[in-house]
């Protein structure tokens, strides 16, 4: 751990933004780099108090992660899975055997009454990972998916049913009550902070519930540094998950001008693939180009750079 | 599962007790054994819920016990405990990866309000094992091992200390307080019960707690059917666990008559190891010579038919 100031606040969801927050993470010095993570997707499963995002954000920064499924481990092992489906328990989220010890110690520590801001930091020091990973809150938000076939609870709407339903509206149940952790209020405050990057996850499902925790969007527009997002579409598709599916279904072309009008004033611009160079001029707020697609460390920390140097020369 | 009546009760703790029920269940048709299993042991871990006794019971029974431990599953993978170590969790009780998937399925369908006794017998279906295993009571008895180190809970003294402390007294707490669980009450009913056999578990830390909860050691006495004991000594030592450390520490000789005065009036008869037949004729109760040592499952039929012939005779 190191004792220096954030100069990048990032905000990241699942994969994604993940990739881009290694980027930046490897990029910058030990301690440079804090990361608010959508934790509107956490629930409690078998008994476990399970964060996707955060979780796959801390695998892919300690360098851990599983790069085939863009979650859980690599070098996995799955008996704990095989036999609990022998048992007839619920397998339709699957977990790991190291990933489980994740969950377990998590939950352990939470129900002995440490914040889950705490429990992160700690988890974060055990990985080895310098960069700061910090929850959106410590209150319960909830996403909840409304589609065509009812409320799905996020989990179940995006694992169980595999993103297939329409999707009609996003609610962040809890959002309102919510404000940020202490942790996100101290990186925001810090004075060597350069720029806040919105990371390239899915703006309805990973962003957005960071951005409706009471206070948060003001206070990231406010702190009077540049804020950048990364598009999260190459070509009019997502690299992975249901952007694009769900832009549609909201009625939304699938556009980097449509993901500039959705974050609106929160941007002060943003950066879009080279696929997409000819919306450049069409986004309305100052854009940059560049490869985003972030198949590999090293395109992830030139990417990182690029999208600095555009913040810098805002 | 089968609607047989029980002919056979059986009294068990872990490995000693499990290796005889293991013989009765393969000598006895599918339903006419139940096993009434020690749950002072039983603790919670890492916000699981640990039946240690039922386990080594159900594992025995389904043949995917770990022979050389005595506890845990054969072919097991240990990936959970070894992330755990890393992130700094409680690793002093061994969880492997496949067991870890019983804790999380019981410890799931007990918080939901399922009684343990109903839980362990859906987990027995699971594993196709037509024994009834029944927890001793529903309520939470804990074995409390005195010391001259202090009072510890079993766990700590069991498995942390290694039973190396030296053993003043034990105590059951709640076992005052308990019940003998509905199941249990109803095996003892059974119009088909023929013999109660007191399995060669540790007295003083398996079978004591079962005879400690409220009633239960008078039901077992008035049900009118031969008890036997199989003597958990072989010249003098457990084939595995402190039996015969605790019976020094006691201030009680390591013998055959000491286990049957122990038992006192609870026993209409006791079998003890050929090793021991000089003993035959000394401990004030009917006794059966047989070979006790069940090292393998055709010992251990043969010893259970060995039981049940003596039961029969008294």
């Amino acid at each position: 751990m190191s004792g220096d100031l954030p100069s990048v606040v990032a905000l990241s969801g699942g994969v994604g933004g993940a990739r881009l927050a290694r980027g930046l993470h490897l990029h910058l010095s030990p301690g440079q780099l804090a990361c608010i993570v959508n934790t509107g997707d956490d629930f409690e499963h078998l008994g476990l108090y399970v964060c996707p995002d955060l979780d796959t954000v801390l695998y892919t920064l300690a360098d851990c992660h599983n790069p085939g499924t863009g979650w859980g481990r690599r070098d996995e092992t799955w008996t704990f899975m095989s036999v609990l489906a022998q048992l007839g328990g619920p397998d339709w989220f699957r977990l790991g055997d190291g990933d489980l010890a994740l969950h377990v110690e998590r939950t352990r520590r939470l129900r002995s009454g440490v914040p889950l801001s705490v429990v992160t930091r700690d988890l974060c020091a055990s990985f080895g990972v310098a960069s700061a990973l910090l929850p959106m809150t410590e209150a319960p938000v909830r996403t909840l998916v409304h589609t065509r076939e009812g409320i799905l609870e996020f989990q179940d709407y995006f694992v169980r049913r595999r993103a297939a339903p329409v999707v009609t509206a996003l609610e962040y149940a809890g959002a309102t009550d919510a404000r940020p952790s202490p942790a996100v209020i101290e990186a925001l405050a810090s004075p060597a902070l350069e720029a806040i990057v919105v990371c390239p996850s899915n703006p309805w499902l990973s962003v957005d519930p960071i951005l409706a925790v009471h206070g948060l969007r003001e206070a990231l527009r406010d702190r009077g540094v540049p804020v950048v997002a990364v598009c999260p579409l190459i070509g009019g598709r997502a690299v992975k998950g249901p952007t694009g599916k769900i832009m549609a279904e909201l009625g939304l072309e699938a556009t980097p001008a449509a993901i500039a009008a959705h974050y609106g004033d929160l941007l002060d611009g943003m950066v879009i693939d080279e696929t997409d160079r000819d919306w450049a001029s069409r986004c309305g707020l100052p854009t940059a180009v560049a490869q985003t697609l972030m198949s590999d460390d090293a395109r992830r920390v030139a990417l990182a750079e690029a999208v600095l140097r555009f913040a810098r020369s805002l």
